[in-house]
């Protein structure tokens, strides 16, 4: 998976769906901004419908919640699904700034997913080119069209700063 | 994994913790069975705390609630997390009628679920003895004790009626 193929999904939406100014992924990665600055792991996720419409947008929330399955991608398939009202959110596409955990993929594998975007890879904890890669497995019936590396370094960037600020180190 | 590992695990628990008349998984069946009547997959959980508590107890509300992360495990797992006060549920056991998916078996991991008890395997789109038998891959970072078998004719005797009656089988 590399950057020419999601060169066109960098491409600003049009007004009446999320800011006119930035792309879903720079909207996810300022939610994954928002959610280091509340103590949690800086991922951020947003969620759009068939026609390009905002249905969801957030960061981790699993400090905050009590709730360890609060990643953002899971955060944006329920508000989405409610708000789509349906479990199977049909033609919907997900953007996120990391790669999906084990737990996220089989979520978006069950929401019906069309698209998902991704940022950096998680060769420790993902699983959809790292790890279990859910997707290719014959226990997956629904696999969405994948494209990482999107806005990989900045993800990347938030991530890494976030830890080491955690750890004390003083470069962070 | 086969019933000898689990027969002590059968016996009634004490009477302040769930009915004194059933087992942690005879509870999780009479879930399933309530989840089935209301037009869900018939699958159950329940949630105990360290000292043999009932935290939460739940069917699938995946078309109740119109969320596609609405199994059994995950409403348990963080009905159980907000009642324990803390996203990982140190020292607790969970109890669900099938084998857990993919998405359960991460979100299990991530609660830091102390031991799991299933009844069904589920050879289709399990994620603990079958697919992508999560708690045995790297990126895993905590894989409770799990044990299998238990009920699970029961279990799966629940499941095979409710499709042979949505097929409109009439031998259902």
């Amino acid at each position: 998976m590399n950057e020419k193929n999601i060169a066109s999904h960098n491409a600003s939406p049009s007004p009446d769906s999320v800011s006119p100014a930035l792309t879903p992924m720079e909207e996810a990665l300022q939610e994954a901004q928002k959610a280091g600055k509340r103590g949690e792991v800086p991922v951020g996720a947003v969620l759009l419908g068939p026609t390009g419409e905002l249905l969801a947008r957030s960061g981790n929330r699993i400090v905050e919640l009590k709730d360890p399955t609060a990643h953002a991608e899971i955060l944006v398939l329920r508000e989405g699904a409610s708000k789509f009202g349906s479990e199977r959110l049909l033609e919907c596409d997900l953007y996120v700034t990391l790669e999906p955990c084990t737990m996220c993929a089989g979520a978006i594998s069950f929401a019906r997913i069309r698209r998902l975007y991704f940022g950096a890879d998680d060769p420790k904890g993902g699983g959809v080119e790292n790890g279990v890669r859910f997707f290719d497995q014959p226990t997956c019936h629904h696999r969405p069209d994948v494209y990482g590396g999107i806005c990989a370094q900045e993800a990347s960037h938030l991530l890494k700063d976030f830890f080491a600020a955690r750890r004390g180190d003083p470069r962070a």
